[in-house]
């Protein structure tokens, strides 16, 4: 596994079959580094309008976590040779139209906000580390698998929808706009990000030829990586699969 | 020293000569805990809107400290049998009016603002701090000794006053603005809550009875400790006097 950055053009990649350059890791790192910073921001300005002091407190040691973790994500930037600052800023715009579409009007619909937007750029990241090295891998699952504000919005929005049907089937409803606006960032990301696209085609044929070599006793070849940038076919499936089981959690139907 | 919460009167306090009650120092506590939560709540403003993405990183880190501070103070609130929550909102209204009234128009006003106040609410906060039991004031200024942004500060307005003779006097003039508000807090916390009051005057009289019995062989009694509330003699000046100093480090005249 090569663990030097280079700032080699990307077109220059190794067959699907090899471990990724360190340059699309770096890419990876930035972007769950970016989601976290994201998540301060959004926790920080959640703690300031919390109507309780105790979700004051609450979300605010939330915000400082994300600041940890982001941290930790940008510290094995630096590891491999990547610039943490350059990292975060190739995500900045990211998730501007996200946000301007999906102003939420209340205190429950931010919180649903939250939930579903971490649930999907989770999923997808989790779903990209896994075709990293060993070390990176395991630093992305565990930050990513932080599930205190899902926790905590799901307690929430389960004992308020409990009392209040009208809320249940309004929350249903900005539940299904989010996760359509959350699944165009994704597609967003991977054409802006080719690095991202790469990562997530390597893990699918790589699962791919596990099952033939499982199937069949000889696969005539390894599958043929996926164009870079091309949506690849099981990602979306995948993400709204997890999404579904997400709302169901609260009550509400995908 | 006695170190039960009780819900007493604060009327019923013991000569100042004696070691302060529990519920005195918890409502200390409680004012730094508040001031680490605003620090929290400001620094991750300044986080958003700062210039750059490393100033982000910084002052998101030091966003993230200030729930950490914040946190630890609440945990001594615990132990001394306080309630976190409801020292936390004792103070909740208590700097409404001085944002109000020192809204910064500039990022270099921003940051004098918090350079001045929180300059002006350490001092204040430390010099309380010296009458509490001792391991309430060794974790106050440990807690209170963190001096990364008024570094940050100091190092950012030194560089844009270098360059800019008409932002130094413009900025001296919202210094003298920002410590006269300041003051104002103090006096008003002091006001709103006796307890504080009661911490600052049994530290002057300590330091007086201490004076005295160097300079003479018998003092005739001890101070009378000033009346509860009263805004004691040395403090304002002790207060002014340290923003003076930390003024000129700006190269600014206070």
């Amino acid at each position: 596994m090569t663990e030097v950055a280079h700032d080699a053009q990307p077109q220059a990649q190794p067959p699907a079959q090899h471990a990724p350059e360190a340059a699309d890791t770096v890419e990876l790192l930035g972007l769950v580094a970016h989601l976290q910073h994201v998540a301060f921001n959004r926790l920080a300005e959640d703690a300031r309008v919390a109507p309780s002091t105790a979700q004051q407190l609450e979300l605010s040691r939330l915000a400082a976590a994300a600041v940890d973790r982001r941290d930790r994500v940008l510290a094995r930037v630096v590891e491999l040779g990547g610039e943490p600052e350059r990292c975060l800023g190739a995500y900045a715009r990211l998730l501007e139209d996200f946000d301007s579409r999906t102003q939420p009007s209340t205190w429950w619909e931010r919180l649903l906000r939250s939930y579903v937007a971490d649930g999907v750029s989770d999923d997808f990241c989790r779903i990209a580390a896994s075709a990293v090295d060993d070390r990176s891998r395991a630093l992305l699952l565990e930050v990513l698998d932080d599930a205190e504000h899902a926790n905590l919005a799901v307690g929430e929005l389960e004992a308020a929808g409990a009392q209040d049907e009208v809320l249940v089937s309004r929350l249903a409803l900005w539940g299904r706009r989010l996760v359509g606006e959350a699944l165009g960032v994704v597609q967003q990301a991977m054409s802006a990000h080719p690095a991202l696209g790469r990562l997530v085609t390597r893990r699918e044929a790589e699962a791919r030829s596990a099952e033939e070599a499982a199937a069949a006793p000889a696969p005539e070849a390894p599958a043929a990586p996926e164009a870079d940038g091309a949506a690849p076919a099981k990602l979306f499936g995948e993400l709204t699969a997890e999404h579904t089981r997400r709302m169901s959690r609260l009550g509400l139907t995908a």
